[in-house]
């Protein structure tokens, strides 16, 4: 199967849309033309909705899925070529993250993990690129370089926020929360820069904008201390539930599982290719209308819709004030993620970090492909931001930025004008959440809205679109079925 | 609801068994006389069984639960007494426990967690006492202190245990986590013996203690390895994963979520104080008979009964030779774990060990009673083994083995004296994982096996008891179903 999503790029070939997908879902639909009538409306097939549609169809409650694109999976995919995976959008998982691994764990799946970290071989260094030149350190050294950097960063309160955000999986922003989305990291960085050497803060910013996308204005400094609390509060562990650990086959294959036990359930229904335009929320029921003027109605309705794309389907009446400012707002993650096939095997054990000067900001060996090949990820964002696919040749320019290297093949997916995403994972510029979090996460009438946006935990990560999903499946489930409580 | 497990004791009252619980479930069943023939039975209600005859009456399969006990929640369970919680068994949980924390998260109550730790006021020290006397510290010593010794015993790959056991999840032993498991936790200690200061000795026993509830010959190294990777290989990880925080409203409130949805489903029936004695597991239907000679078949039936007494059920045909052998062989945890509440407010910030020379050996502040009072929490095991119950005056001078204090109340279960149990949660000596850990997992038959006892994660936690339940009940439905791959 082909999904229409995403770009490859070959000598051969040059650059052409729409890649391999083992989530494009043949035929697009199951739907019989009398069925228009459900129990349970889901609309998006991303982690949040899939498994909202798994489980509410489980429990023997009929469901149709609807989705804009011609796949599973939202913001996370792979695309299998050449039998290699290269993912286009979220990744990494890690047993620290508890509702995806429960996921993983019940589909017997944890020893189909691996490292996208090799260095037992090759060059074995991380390169620090920036306007003076490129520095080499060991992998140590690296490790050591960013733990203090990050160390000072968050060390707001003596013991490295640890008592600043002691829970992080908390559903409520604490009044200290709300005080440290009033600042941007930017921000924090002016109270810090005494005590960092040019190279933390090198580090520290390179790493910032990999996790935000956005800028280091625009990224909310709660924010960043919610992912190192979630990760910690260390070094090491920011690296293992952030980067460390995938799917041998790839994100694609995980989420086809969730579909696959909804269909086998025999309640659910599916639609592809079918984005929604228009929702009436009623008293009894929701009306919901797609692109090709389809009309489906049900007791309930999930949106599994990403924030920043919310305000592309009309609500009647109107999203609540706050979610619908919100969505105005939406989040500032702008990241450029794109994989190149190299034929520099020694670059499988290299990281780096080229900033301030570069598009492609991070970058390491991610894997070695069938034919031998290394294949690197670098990742760019708001800072510098590009779209890879407008000139491929300065895509690939970007990567030499790191070090050089020759490119065989160049694969990714564009977030920013992807029109179902208008981004990549949350993150959020100050603000956002101390306003509008608990907002975001209430049900509205008949509808309930799900999305790793707004996960109180692993918010942005698969993990937390699945804490979503699992959420509003359980609060839909108890609210037909009027008795037990969540 | 009062259960007939447990004892309490105060001045006035004296030592009394039976104290109350809100999972001790009134009536006692729910079935008709007619209901003899269900999809699948589970024996056992404990959160393994709790999670799997939730799953499976929730996905609308007819489910009986049976149980020895008149309460729910099995090796964990909660008292509330005067309006305070006091925990029998498993107690403490973490969001690095995925599916423990994915129902946490799933029945909202993210936000209704405690740390067991309060070091704001009173004495504030870890008290080491030995034979040699006591010694005091500051918490940070005690934590540093840990840490090194901690770090000596694991430290077997130059990386604290990080490339001896990477991948804690795995539902399958290395050829290193064989090897591990030749060696005890004393062997282990010769070894290291040069390195370790004299406190670090002290406090790494008393810790491996308070973990196995057996003796350092006894306790498997792997199994201690296994633990300490889980924890994320730092004693932070460990206090934080095994011993920080618990339910403000006790184990039982929550165990209640899993019955109350389950009954909720109209597809649970149960049975409560109807010890299994024999079971026909026959190629079209398993028939299970209780002690007081009723008579259940169902198409499959889940086991949650705990490894130490799997050999109390006549299995007909008998047990696999693996399965046989390691009931046989049996698990060597006899945690005693005692309960006090006394006037010494100050004592609430205390931790402490009293080894070699004391029954109780681990202890610490644990919450501060409605009464205004301390309530300390402390671990013995089969290292100075004893029966609280036989001797309160001997329970009661345990407590002083730490440090003077005023007790007014005494709480506890005794898990060795447990007919349903026959000891505390899971740990092994060398050798039985390496043997048949696998063979555990296996189904036989129409039968499948759910215990915390040979989850591949948190192993002899909460957390493993879900991952098993939900693992059965998944692999019960896809064989019923026939379609969906678990």
């Amino acid at each position: 199967m082909t999904s229409t999503d995403g770009f490859s790029w070959t000598k051969a070939d040059g650059l052409r849309p729409g890649i391999p997908c083992v989530g494009a879902i043949q035929p697009p639909t199951n739907i019989k033309s009398a069925d228009i009538e459900f129990d349970v409306i889901v609309v998006g097939a991303g982690y949040a909705g899939l498994t909202a549609a798994r489980d509410i169809s489980v429990a023997g409650i009929k469901v149709l899925l609807l989705e804009a694109r011609d796949r599973i999976g939202g913001r996370s995919w792979s695309s299998n070529i050449d039998g290699y995976p290269y993912e286009m959008g979220g990744t990494w998982v890690y047993w620290g993250q508890a509702t995806i691994w429960r996921e993983i764990a019940r589909y017997g799946m944890q020893d189909e993990l691996e490292s996208s970290y090799d260095f037992s071989r090759g060059i074995n260094k991380f390169l620090l690129a920036s306007t003076d030149g490129t520095q080499s350190f060991t992998h140590e050294e690296e490790d050591a370089l960013m733990q203090t950097s990050l160390s000072k960063l968050f060390n707001v309160d003596g013991r490295d926020g640890r008592d600043a955000l002691p829970m992080p999986h908390s559903a409520h922003l604490t009044p200290s929360d709300r005080r440290f989305d009033t600042i941007s990291v930017a921000d924090r960085l002016i109270e810090i820069k005494d005590i960092l050497t040019p190279n933390e803060r090198l580090c520290l910013e390179g790493f910032v904008l990999l996790c935000s996308g956005a800028t280091l204005a625009t990224t909310s400094f709660y924010e960043m201390l919610h992912w190192w609390a979630l990760s910690g509060y260390t070094y090491e562990g920011c690296i293992n539930h952030l980067v460390r650990f995938k799917f041998r086959g790839g994100q694609s294959s995980f989420a086809l599982r969730f579909f696959g036990e909804a269909l086998d359930s025999k309640n659910m229904s599916y639609a592809f290719s079918q984005p929604v335009v228009s929702v009436q929320n009623g008293p009894h029921k929701v009306q919901v209308t797609t692109r090709s003027g389809r009309t489906f109605t049900a007791k309930r309705m999930i949106s599994a819709v990403p924030l920043n794309v919310l305000d592309a389907v009309a609500f009647d009446p109107p999203l609540q004030e706050g979610k619908a400012a919100a969505a105005k707002t939406g989040h500032v993650n702008q990241t450029i993620k794109v994989h190149a096939e190299i034929r520099d095997r020694d670059l499988r054990s290299f990281t780096g970090i080229s900033y301030p000067h570069n598009g492609l900001i991070y970058g390491f060996g991610d894997g070695e492909t069938p034919a031998g090949n290394t294949h690197v990820v670098a990742f760019g964002g708001l800072h510098k931001h590009f779209h890879p696919e407008d000139d491929i040749n300065r895509t690939i320019s970007e990567f030499h930025g790191f070090t050089p290297m020759h490119i065989e093949r160049v694969v990714f997916h564009n977030w920013s004008r992807d029109e179902f995403a208008k981004g990549a994972w949350f993150f959020s510029a100050p603000g956002l959440l101390a306003s509008h979090f608990e907002e975001l996460r209430a049900r509205q009438g008949n509808i309930f809205f799900a999305s790793s946006d707004w996960a109180s935990g692993w918010r942005s990560f698969i993990d937390g679109a699945i804490e979503e999903g699992t959420r509003a499946a359980a609060s839909v489930r108890a609210d037909l079925i009027g008795r037990f409580k969540i």
